[in-house]
């Protein structure tokens, strides 16, 4: 049998057949491996932090990565930048009838590898299959959890003052650039990758290096902007940004602007964007391009004085823009 | 509007509005409303029990509950089965586009209250939405954390022996019947209610008044009889049921039959099952009386000596059968 029943989501025989020899076999670990109706771990000395995240993207297979990937990329980056180690991750599938098991067997050792670089065990799971229609081929909950040791850094966006420097790990835009390279209706020939990483290591570089990291983000769906927006909206403070400093790869720009998308709405899934005093910025990115996933950290904006709080961008010709929220729909299921 | 658009999945303007007005509204708590990309809740002190649960069930809506307090209930009652308390929940919705936002509040607000008796705290949460066709209306993630104060309890399913009780705590099978008989392709004038419920103060109960509980569970989509051979498995023990102690309503009964259904491999929602010493069944059946939830509580069996592990059940004629693991589909998306 090579194809997912939907006696594979009743609970029965085989269900536990599945469980065995495809979730059991590639994420084992002595906590999964309780086999109960919960998972017991070890006591954790500190504040838990907790975040959940649900997967729909389209491909499920892409340049860079796979909905396995980015299931656990995304909900460990999401602890990262809240200051929290991640350790656990619970797994939700949602299977369509007639799915292939290999490819499920793919996805789920792409998870077990991640799960591995980012040291995090995958400690309780659930399965439910639906009738073919139902689902496009799989969907994915992941929720984890982390520890903060360190609570000072949690309320520091209330800190966040005129002078300091934005800065990202990287380029901008390529994730939802590859993912609409790959949807069925384009014809091109691209190799544009998903930037889909775990940022738990970069993230504790920066916290090594620096007191005065006033916020750190994962921008994902909404893009750079949409993040920085929100960050405005949180801190009530402005921030300004430099478009000709905002790196974004030649072939990512050109595919912006043939599909009409601004590159700065666009989805990144492996990204971290901070704002740091001004004090200590050089030496944050110094620290960030000596990981292999910040190597074109860069200062690409400021928090500056303003009346009221707002997102500016100085456009590479020295006009002063503003950037509002991302309205619409952008990229459905980019994530 | 009142349709979910792609548009509320796509992290901007539309997405902060729909979190606003429906999710922080409803399910407000000081650790919700921190608003991160994680939340952070209190230091636990103890054990952790940590489960996950996807709930695809279909009509959405049901006589005695709806998706929503059935992915609170469900959740809720792998932790209080895991002897945890119940202290935090995360939801990840996945919305089909055209999905009505009335019905979505009523679904929020359904959470919401059945959150509010368990006494826990939706604590983060996530939405997206895929194209019309792509879901079937709404599937729901819900991820729970719980206290473990007590760890003794824990591997206790190591001490089932020879003639402990088995008890329930009420009819079986009333989930089950309810959803099929709201099934499209049904036409019956039915009103058997799911028993739909959490069920943490009657674990929490049972707790207090027997130190002798060796395992509980819920058995829910595979049935009492799947949940019991689990057991059998587990701690390679053989049980004994009879069948005429087991309660079930009339009703439910007679459509079992109709339909072709056996109850033992039907759903049940709010119901469950522990294995108790002899000494401690009669004061514990009593305190399970005295719960809302447990007044139809009952000794249905015992664990026996046996060669090898068995479940087995004396039926009304006196017979002795063999129940195995439920096989291949019986009802799918029952939760």
């Amino acid at each position: 049998m090579d194809k997912i029943t939907l006696a594979h989501g009743s609970g029965g025989e085989e269900t536990h057949k599945l469980i065995e020899s495809l979730f059991y076999k590639h994420f084992d670990n002595d906590i999964l491996l309780q086999k109960n109706d919960s998972s017991v771990v070890d006591r954790i000395s500190g504040n838990i932090a907790i975040t959940t995240d649900s997967f729909v993207v389209n491909p499920i297979f892409f340049p860079g990565g796979d909905i396995g990937k980015l299931s656990i990329c995304g909900t460990v980056n999401d602890l990262s930048v809240s200051y929290a180690k991640p350790l656990y991750i619970t797994v939700g599938f949602i299977i369509e009838e007639g799915f292939s098991i290999n490819a499920l067997e793919e996805i789920v050792k792409s998870m077990k590898k991640t799960a591995n670089y980012a040291n995090v065990k995958i400690v309780a799971g659930d399965t439910k299959v639906v009738e073919k229609g139902k689902c496009d081929k799989i969907y994915i909950n992941t929720t984890g959890i982390g520890l903060i040791k360190d609570k000072s850094h949690i309320m520091s966006k209330n800190n966040i003052k005129e002078g300091d420097k934005i800065i990202i790990s990287g380029t901008i835009a390529d994730h939802g650039i590859s993912i609409m390279t790959k949807r069925e209706f384009f014809e091109v020939d691209s190799e544009i990758k998903s930037d889909c990483a775990c940022l738990n290591h970069l993230a504790n570089d920066i916290l090594k290096v620096s007191k005065n990291i006033k916020i750190m983000r994962d921008p994902t769906r909404g893009g750079l902007a949409n993040t920085l927006k929100e960050i405005v909206n949180l801190s009530n403070k402005s921030i300004l940004l430099n478009e000709k400093d905002i790196p974004i790869k030649e072939d990512v720009q050109n595919f912006c602007e043939m599909l009409g998308l601004d590159p700065l709405y666009t989805a990144n899934e492996g990204k971290l964007v901070c704002i740091v005093s001004k004090e200590d910025a050089d030496k944050v990115v110094e620290v960030m391009q000596e990981n292999g996933l910040g190597k074109q950290s860069k200062i690409i904006g400021e928090v500056i004085y303003d009346t009221k709080p707002n997102l500016y961008i100085k456009t590479e010709l020295g006009a002063i823009k503003t950037l509002q929220m991302a309205q619409g729909e952008n990229l459905p299921r980019i994530c």
